[in-house]
């Protein structure tokens, strides 16, 4: 899994140029998080069209945990990007997004809020025996809990898209060219909004590279340690961070995602990385989940034989 | 270019059928226009899983057609499916878009303002030698008129971006699938919306269909006459029809884009289209516009080999 990031930036940097060119934009812009993922991307923008033709927009809400904001806000002033910070919690609300929370208690703190979550989260589990977001992945017809499940999709999916949305909105303003953020890991087990700003961009850097390496990179790039280190999360659950709800983490993740892309079975794959701690379980439920995600990555349409 | 409406229609359904199930759905949502691609898509999804499962959601707007949503309206009564009518002016507001109307007056009447479009149109196509259409594909690096352009790139495409946002939120709520609406024509020429709601859907029923064989199908299923004989058009900037914007019919437009699937030389097309009236210029002015608008059917990212 390893892999040599000096000439991986480099290639990724040419990448994002090639795009900028030939699509005959004037810059490019990118939704900065405060994430490693969107970090990197940052750097690689601003290595390839430099720092004044790179604007992040950094769109915090209600839900969003505070300091991922002023770390995407630290970020593009380290790297000296331009930066436009945008709350759309107005917008949200607006929208009626906020009333569809599952576990609505208007005036519950956030840090209840988040607890709540992460039981309601172990209590599916627990329940079911898959985790709620495996069972998103899907359809919800005669679920268990559907009702919450299908107001959780509704609820944290339209944060995504209205990013993605303003990051149309500004770019076309000015020009740019979109730039995402999704990684390998995350894209081949459907951790992402269908068209939301994780999976709906002009073009997509990082798409080839797992989220291990992704880390790599950002050492290399050098990203902030405090954004490499902390737990990954989409921040539009409160309380919900990447690996609680992959109930996996990117190590082991990545090690069975190389494994089924080299086409071996799951035996094998036990007996290969059973020292890293995998079971046979880990990678049939990680399989499950890149099938059950393969609608999100393609829009269908029947052939008719033309 | 002939279809058989029976056989095709029966097949669609079919297909929506197949994804309903096979995603585990327990309906669909799609946006009703008021024009005759998404009047076809319901009646397809009312055979296909029944009206009480098909929802339609009309979302007018400030600019909108009045005639188009008092249509949609009628349609969806007529198939005895649901409807909920969403005005999104008050959303587009709140995100500013209506400020970047190019050639805002705010109190100007909406005639005087459809008129306005329609020189402003045709003036910059008399100045640069090709349609705002064809030049908002591309980059907008060094073009004439950018400011304008880029102006009312953002302008329009919020619009189609917000609106497929809310067909998921509605769709999500009730876990729908959300069926698109964009035929062959358009599809290839990139008259659409990246990411709108003529782009961005779980199913493309009519992909594989040219708009002409659209309206073929719209009379087999006996969608109303006055649908099918409108002028069609996006709807999203007032005064500006799908043919004045494409500077050609889609009579024209489909014989070529045929031609041009079967891999013919602009010479042989132009012999063999002669006696359509159709030109040698029209034929590259339409490969350009295919050759221009790849970008908005794919996502591009980088090998790097792996």
């Amino acid at each position: 899994m390893e892999i040599k990031p000096e000439e991986v930036a480099v290639s990724l940097e040419a990448f994002i140029r090639q795009y900028v060119e030939e699509l005959e934009r004037e810059g490019v812009v990118l939704g900065l998080s405060g994430g490693v993922d969107s970090a990197v991307v940052a750097a690689l923008c601003k290595g390839a069209v430099g720092p004044e033709k790179t604007l992040a927009l950094i769109m915090p809400e209600k839900d969003s945990n505070k300091e991922q904001a002023e770390d995407a806000l630290v970020l593009a002033e380290e790297l000296g990007i331009k930066a436009r910070l945008i709350d759309i919690t107005p917008y949200l609300k607006k929208l009626g997004v906020y009333k569809l929370f599952p576990l609505n208690k208007p005036l519950l703190p956030k840090k209840l809020k988040e607890i709540m979550v992460r039981r309601a989260y172990k209590y599916y589990q627990k329940k079911t025996g898959e985790t709620p977001f495996a069972a998103s992945l899907g359809g919800l017809k005669d679920k268990d809990f559907s009702a919450y499940l299908k107001m959780s999709n509704a609820y944290y999916r339209a944060k995504h898209r209205l990013r993605m949305l303003l990051l149309y909105l500004e770019g076309e303003k000015e020009n740019r060219l979109v730039v995402g953020a999704a990684n390998k890991s995350e894209w081949l087990v459907g951790f992402f909004v269908k068209y939301g700003c994780d999976a709906a961009a002009d073009i997509m850097p990082l798409l080839n590279i797992y989220k291990t390496q992704v880390r790599e990179l950002a050492r290399y790039l050098n990203v902030p340690g405090r954004i490499i280190d902390k737990a990954p999360s989409p921040d539009i659950i409160p309380g919900l961070t990447d690996e609680k709800a992959l109930a996996i983490s990117y190590e082991k993740l990545d090690l069975i995602l190389a494994a089924l892309e080299e086409g071996w079975e799951v035996p094998e794959i036990v007996e290969a990385l059973d020292a890293a701690g995998i079971t046979g379980e880990q990678i049939i439920e990680v399989k499950k989940l890149v099938e059950k995600s393969a609608h999100m990555r393609k829009l269908y349409w029947p052939e008719l034989g033309t």
